[in-house]
């Protein structure tokens, strides 16, 4: 087969190896006779691959005791309005606004009728930047950010230090650098991007956060229920859970979370190079002190849109997929997240170097 | 390799045949050079398998067109308080208890602070049975209904006629026989019985009920929301979703919901006529007028545990798995899906004769 290089911002690329071996057991998993998919989520086949995902989550991300892993459905989109119904004590709801997502989490909070502010935003400036100072109160019931910005490519290059809860929504770089817990309350992300398929939620809470919620709450959009269950209240994802299984063991033969951010450092750059080596023939969208590891956003000079029409079909022809950028901001939009290979980030950046030098 | 007969209630066995094409398309899916697990679900390559998926279920189901198809996360527990969010207009809501999800969904609505009641209840016999005579008032805001319950092994022969919306949980029946639509208002099951893997769930809604709904319900829980995306609200389970198109599709090349509705009350006589041929050595728990033609739920005479411990294992042995009953009534339960073979019951059969003979 001639595997594609998947820039896609996800649900997005997996390692091959991980994918061989879902395929070498998706029939017959482990000689045990039947597919995973087809293990009832009580059975000690299955409660193996459960526990796999969890305990290495918990290892390789250095989760503290004091936190729950709930793996749960229903993406970043439900996370929205379960932050606010299971973190609100009546009070004030602080947020801040670096791009779509969070703008979408903020109008998904106000259905809940929450007392909310956005503390900061960067929509002003298209969302080229994280702001610089944000400043959440001490006693406003949660603060509120998205960590990465997939459409934009900016991402936070340390979190701001809160009295109150920090909810992060790191859908889109989950996994991809080692995390300073002590600022932390939630993190959450759906799984398509850093860690599996897509049907699958990631959710790390604080234990003492689950108390607040109410019981008018739906006893599914509770982070308590999932927890007291360990994430086996009613029937899990379950394949989509052996895949995440798959991509923590994935990243832990390739060294663990420290390894990877280094390895996710050197892809980002050997794009943002190859953007400011030429000559402003790409811009990024990004200020480069907001710059994603995640998401390399960028136009080619005046916004051309012929030519970035152009660098896209080139791409594919050469086998490069999933690069044209969200049409909110047009351009083009490399995501390198953790299963991006260096391999493929080199062959993108020496096809733009090429494509810069015949058009500019 | 050798492959088991899985008789367990969910997730439950699927066909060989749809599990080898997930297989041989698993790394590269029809020669695009990527998994579909990998793929955008804005993509062409998703696209088509998405809109298969939902063709299929109309064509097969005989959906009529004022009903939309949604696929939606959370399973059945999540429907629980998405149906009265959406259905309740402030009025009366009126269930049919009949077994261990009929009350969690009742329990569930009552977080909403409904004005409920149960109109209809078999709890006193053992839910040994579907109730006689079951009747919903007129002008109630909707009636609900559990189909099959899984663990007694009881399913409706035929649905109450109702004025009100009635509102049907198929978890366990879903895809196995023709449905009358007239009588439904919606029905919804989770995939991981009759139709794929766990993480997705079908809610087949009529348009007309989609507009009650509430501006403070969460946008994930309107049904209205993913009605008018299309389930691509939001990331949907793209890879459950592949699944789910394969099992539509086998059913198709079987000859459809009508043929597989024939197979699978001759699978179910198989086993009911072993039990009622055994002299009373085996017991179906189910009344034998309400008796499931998914879930057969049976003891052995005197509920003698050592000689149902000894037939489970024996069973295991033979490479026949998930015949432990629910842990609320005990016994034996075998799960007998549009998924498993008519050979796979017979084997079955066939052990649970010889087994008689050697013990009465």
């Amino acid at each position: 087969m001639s595997r594609v290089y998947n820039f896609g911002a996800g649900p997005a690329t997996m390692p091959l190896e991980v994918l061989e071996e879902a395929r070498e057991n998706l029939v017959d998993f482990h000689g045990e006779g039947l597919s995973i998919m087809e293990a009832s989520h009580r059975s000690k086949m299955y409660d193996e691959v459960h526990t796999q995902a969890l305990s290495l989550i918990r290892e390789l991300y250095e989760v503290p005791d004091d936190y729950d892993i709930l793996l749960l459905q229903g993406g970043a989109s439900t996370q929205f309005a379960m932050v606010p119904m299971n973190l609100s004590l009546g009070g004030k709801a602080e947020y801040a606004d670096t791009g779509s997502w969070s703008s979408k989490a903020i109008k998904e909070a106000k259905i809940q009728n929450l007392d909310l502010s956005i503390v900061a935003s960067s929509k002003e400036s298209g969302y080229d930047r994280i702001p610089s100072e944000i400043n959440f109160s001490d006693d406003a019931d949660f603060a509120y950010i998205t960590s990465n910005n997939t459409i934009y490519g900016t991402q936070y290059k340390t979190f701001p230090t809160t009295k109150a809860p920090l909810v992060i929504d790191a859908s889109s770089d989950i996994f991809s650098y080692p995390l300073d817990w002590s600022k932390v309350g939630i993190i959450f992300a759906g799984a398509q991007k850093n860690a599996g398929p897509s049907g699958v939620t990631v959710v790390i809470v604080k234990k003492e956060l689950q108390d607040r919620v109410k019981e008018s709450v739906p006893t599914m959009l509770r982070y308590k229920t999932h927890a007291e269950k360990n994430s086996l209240y009613n029937t899990p994802p379950t394949f989509g859970i052996y895949m995440l299984s798959l991509m923590m063991k994935w990243i832990k033969n390739r060294g663990g979370i420290e390894a990877i951010a280094k390895l996710n450092e050197q892809k980002a750059s050997i794009l943002y190079d190859v953007i400011d080596n030429s000559n402003g023939f790409y811009r990024g969208h990004a200020q480069k002190d907001s710059r994603s590891l995640m998401n390399v956003s960028f136009n080619i000079k005046d916004k051309d849109a012929d030519l970035e029409a152009k660098l896209v079909e080139l791409a594919t022809k050469n086998a490069m997929i999933g690069l044209k950028g969200h049409r909110s901001i047009g351009g083009l939009r490399a995501s390198i997240y953790n299963a991006m290979s260096k391999e493929g980030v080199q062959a993108l950046a020496d096809l733009m170097k090429d494509f810069a030098a015949k058009n500019a």
